[in-house]
This record gives C-alpha cells, sequence and structure tokens, in this order.
C-alpha cells in the first residue's frame, strides 16, 4: 500500500538488512528502521515494532534468513539452530511466527551439506513467505470486494489493515480493492480503545489510500448504526474456531451484537492460517487479561511532540482489561478468506480450512 | 456524599459566597473554589467548574440569591433582572438554571418592595433548590435500591452521580443506597470516552464512597455481560421522551442493546424533571455532535504532574463527534425516579411527570 505515493511493504529483505516501519511511532512519524542482523531482527518482534501475525511472521522468516547468511562455515546448522531459538522466544504465542521459521528451516534442510545452497533457498523462503502473505491478503480483498455496495459505509474495529500484514491487510483489503475500483467506500473507524489502533494505524492507512474515513469513540458505532449510517460491518480476527466463533480484539461482540439489532451484515475477513481446528468453539479460546494501566492511562503526543502518557482514571482506581473477546458465529454473516466467502460454520470453516 | 472521610455537597453557600468543587481537576486533585460574587459563580458554570443538571441549576440559584444580597437599595430590581441574564447566557441549554434563576425570582417578586425580606427569601429558595436536589436523588435511591441483589454486580455509564448533582446522584444513588445497607455491590465503570466522564468522576466518587469497582474499557462491557459477570445496567439521563425513549452519553444505546441480547436489565434513573412531555420521543430529540478533537485527543495527567492532551490519530484524520444516543424505551426494563420506579411507556412516563 501507499505512505506518501509510495508503495511500502511493513517488512522486506534489502540485501543482508531487514528494514521495516517502526510502527509505535505511527501515525505521528514515519520512519523505516534498518536491521543489519537476526538478532536486531528478533528484537524489534520482541519490542513490537512490528506488530499484527501476518507482519511477524514475515519478519521471523527474514531473520531466519539473514541467520543463514551470516552463519560460519563451520557450525553452520548449530549457529541456525539457535537462532530458530532466538527467534521463537521473541512472542511465544504467535502461531505465524513458529510456522515461518519451521518454513525456512525446512528449506535449509533440504539442502543439506551445501552451505552455499542452503543461504540461497533460505532467502527465498523467507521471500516467499512474505510474498504468499501479500497474496493471501490481496486474494482476501478480491473475494470481499464485491459484498460492498457503491459508496458503502463501512464500520471497522482495530487495525486489521496492511501494517498488520505485509501488504493489503485482512478487513481493509476488500475496502482497497473496492476503492481502486472507484466505487468510493467510505470507512467508520472505531478508536479502539484501549489501545487505539482504530485512531493511530487503521486512521493512517486509510487516510495514506486516500479512502474517506471518520475516526469515531467506540461508544459512537452503535449510534450510526441505529440511525441507518452504517451499512456493513468488517473486521480481522485473532483466531476462528471450528464452529465459526471468532475471538478478535476486545469491542467486537458489541458491535458484532448491535448490528444484528440493526439488520447490518457483519464480516470477519482473515486468512485461513486463522482458523485453528483444534479449538471446537469460542468458549475454548482463553481471553488474555493485560495490564490495567492500558484503561487507566492514555498514549499519544503532546502538543510539544513528545509521546508520552496522560493519567485519566483517578490514581489507584482498579480496572479490568480483557484484550480479546468472543463473538458468537450466528452473529457472523460470512468470513471472507483468500479462499471465499464462507459461512462461519462447522460446515464453512472445514471448507475452506488448511489441513 | 463523601471525600476523604468528609460530607460534601458539590456547590454550597457560606455567607455570601458560593463554594463548591473544581471538577475539572478531578480526580488529580480536590480543591474546593470560592466565588465571591454571582460573577464569578456565573463564570463557574460558563467555564464548566461545576457540570451536570441537578449541580449546575443549584449553582444558579445561588448565584441569584448572591445577587440578592449584592443588589444596591437603589435600582435592586434593575440589578437582579441584570443578574438574571447573566446567569441565563452561561449555558442556554441548561433545562434546570432556567428553572433555578425563575425559582428565585419569583421568590423576590413575591415580597414586593421589602428589600430585605427579598434578600432573605432568594437565600432561602436558593437553599430549598439544593435541598430539593438532594432529597430527590436521595429518594431515587431508596426506590431503586431493592431493584439490587445483595453483592450486585452494576454496569454505569458516564457519570450519574453525586459530582453530576448536589448530593447522591441518580444511577449512583441506588449504589450508594445499597452499598449503606451492606448489601455489596460491584461496579464495572464504563471508561466513557471521548470525555472519560467513568474513569475521571465515576471511579472516584465510588473509591471515595469505598464502594468496590473496576474501570473498563467502553469495549469491554459487552464481553463482562457475555460472560455472565454483570447482573444489571443502571444508567443516568439528559432528556426522557413521553414514549419512554432515553437520550443519554454516547454508547449507552450499545449497552442497552448488549445487555437486551444477554436477559440484563437495563434501569434509566432521573429525577422526573428530565422528562420532557413536549417531546413525543427519542427521535424528536436532537443530538448534539461535539468537536472531532475529543475523538483524535486524549486528556490527563503527565507523569510530571501537568494536565496535558495527547493527540491519538493522525495529524488532519477526520472524525465525527456525537455526544449523545437514544435508547429505544423497548430496550428499558424500568425508569427509577424520585416517584418511583415505572415502566418506560407513555402510561408508565405521564404517571409521575410533572405538569
Amino acid at each position: 500500500m501507499h505512505v506518501d505515493g509510495t508503495h511500502y511493504r511493513t517488512v522486506w529483505l534489502e540485501g543482508s538488512a531487514v528494514r521495516m516501519i517502526n510502527q509505535p511511532l505511527l501515525p505521528h512519524r514515519f520512519e523505516i528502521v534498518d536491521l543489519p542482523d537476526h538478532r536486531a531482527t528478533a528484537v524489534s518482534i520482541k519490542t513490537m515494532v512490528v506488530r499484527g501475525a501476518g507482519a511477524i511472521g514475515a519478519t521471523a522468516g527474514y531473520a531466519m534468513a539473514q541467520a543463514a547468511l551470516e552463519a560460519p562455515d563451520d557450525g553452520f546448522h548449530a549457529f541456525i539452530a539457535e537462532a530458530a531459538e532466538t527467534v521463537r522466544a521473541t512472542r511465544p504465542t504467535a502461531q505465524n511466527l513458529f510456522y515461518a521459521v519451521n518454513r525456512v528451516l525446512s528449506a535449509i534442510e533440504a539442502q543439506g551439506s551445501n552451505q552455499q545452497r542452503a543461504r540461497e533457498a533460505a532467502v527465498a523462503e523467507a521471500t516467499d513467505i512474505a510474498a504468499d502473505d501479500a497474496a493471501c491478503c490481496e486474494a482476501i480483498g478480491r473475494h470481499g470486494a464485491p459484498l460492498l455496495k457503491d459508496g458503502a459505509r463501512i464500520s471497522t474495529h482495530c487495525n486489521a489493515g496492511w501494517l498488520a500484514f505485509v501488504d493489503w491487510g485482512s478487513a481493509l483489503s476488500p475496502i482497497y480493492v473496492a476503492a481502486r475500483q472507484g466505487r468510493k467506500p467510505f470507512v467508520f473507524v472505531d478508536e479502539t480503545r484501549p489501545r487505539s489502533q482504530g485512531s493511530r494505524l487503521t486512521a493512517w492507512e486509510l487516510g495514506q489510500e486516500g479512502v474517506d474515513h471518520a475516526v469515531i469513540a467506540d461508544n459512537a458505532t452503535g449510534h450510526f448504526m441505529r440511525t441507518g449510517q452504517i451499512d456493513m460491518v468488517i473486521v480481522g480476527s485473532d483466531r476462528i474456531a471450528a464452529n465459526g466463533d471468532v475471538a478478535n480484539k476486545i469491542g467486537t461482540y458489541s458491535s458484532a451484537v448491535v448490528a444484528a439489532a440493526n439488520g447490518i451484515p457483519f464480516y470477519v475477513a482473515a486468512p485461513t492460517t486463522t482458523i485453528d481446528p483444534s479449538c471446537p468453539s469460542g468458549s475454548d479460546i482463553p481471553i488474555e487479561e493485560r495490564s490495567g494501566d492500558e484503561v487507566c492511562f492514555a498514549w499519544g503526543w503532546s502538543d510539544e511532540g513528545r509521546f508520552v502518557r496522560v493519567r485519566t482514571a483517578a490514581s489507584g482506581s482498579p480496572a479490568r482489561n480483557p484484550a480479546f473477546d468472543v463473538t458468537p458465529a450466528d452473529l457472523v454473516a460470512g468470513i471472507i478468506t483468500e479462499r471465499g466467502v464462507v459461512e462461519a460454520s462447522v460446515a464453512g470453516i472445514s471448507s475452506v480450512a488448511r489441513d
């Protein structure tokens, strides 16, 4: 997607260096970070310079390619095995990260003792992982775009845009495709407290792509639905259960309930890698509870240009902060995947789930 | 209610001075403001040092009492008429303000040309207005408290506590009464973006009264409802239509819809002065749209103790900011008034509405 008119991916390999958009500085500063070796790249994952399942996976793949380029002839495989452990330890719950590390390891192993070919295979595989992610998201956009009528007014929650992947994104991809077809979508961007990924990232992405939008308080979504100003909802997902229940950023469930009450179709867009066939239903998905500080403080840029936190709640106010919620399948109009749009049901999910 | 164990009202008269809690400094600093004359008191209304229908009404009454005390013998009534205009101009949409000004003016006029008795009558009437507000809210608490089971877990939105009135509050009054009866309520406090009255004011009030609570992101309310952790909802109201539709802070509607979907009773607590019999239904209530800056920024106290704003959204991101929404009567389990709990219907409303 575009930044100031130039095409960017969230992360890419240049020679032996990984380069990526420094996401914590967005939307206030656009900066590219250079990561000279696999250790620096691993730190960037751990410190969340990059975030989002697809983008983390691609970064992990590139980190392993860097490790292969750095590995000495003497002790080549031991070096790579150690690098794999370093990368895996950065975000121990990120499924895509493990998948990417294993893909590059397999490509290296397939070359046996030919280290030069192993290095080339590692770079090629990492490049493929990133390309696969971008192609998958672009396919989500192609399948989803026909669901948008001309001038569709879409509500979205959190950031399921290209910044969370390598390119295109999941929930925002059908919107980008429709916009490029000249069909003028308009997006209501939920702020998405407590971490404000909507106002920080989604609004910035849409602005850079020239898609009309307005940031709204999470509280206002229902009002715009009830007064007929929203035609459909598209959100991303962190995990989809085998029965079509969807885990996503906190607040997604309320949006789905209010959409249903107003006859507004509620879609989930996600690559099929998000499906967890081992998870029978949403009640089997554990809900991470994060620090209450995220609720009691807000973060942003002061008028003097400094990134600061401000306390809103009284010092000592207790807080609860579940990071995700579960939306039951019966509230979901369809799941937009790279393999097509399917029903949120056992039958629909199993028709597109990977082995 | 209590602050650091001492009983306070939001506003009171001491001699010829009005004293009030400086609400914009809460919860980070508790400070009493002294307002020596009616002009200073009018400024305090205009600059929102005091907010909330009941508290504004009481303050306006006290400002008129101050005006009567200040008025010279020569030109007594002209001085008071000018003061009434000054006070009325501070918040031209605050119904309670006009009501209070008129009550004190009538009390003054009833004394004819006896200026000393007119001054005494003005002070007595203003004192009564504040006492009426406190008694009304306490009655809301008495009528509402039996709706709470022991250990009830209650969701509330925005601040409809004693800080918005003279004492007790509306939505929080039944909770305070139940707490004093030893019935251990627990309150989930919606942050209430964009102005965060929940995390700033409601959480502080509850903490000072020793009521167990947790601040949550507005996005989290639905999750706690769906997972069976909320027994009931009580919110306040800015205006109630003749058919029982309720206008209240943005986000109230979504809370009501999700409560209904989960079989959770949703109550509105408000003095009968909130009922607007001239307004047939919620669709006749205009929805104020405020500056988008409230959505693109957050306000609070920095680690260095300064009150600052921080920008969260990208510079130039458009925003929409409706301040209120309308909850249809059929989502409301009952309206808790000082005259009892009534159905949100034409019949219920007309049984308690004032002439």
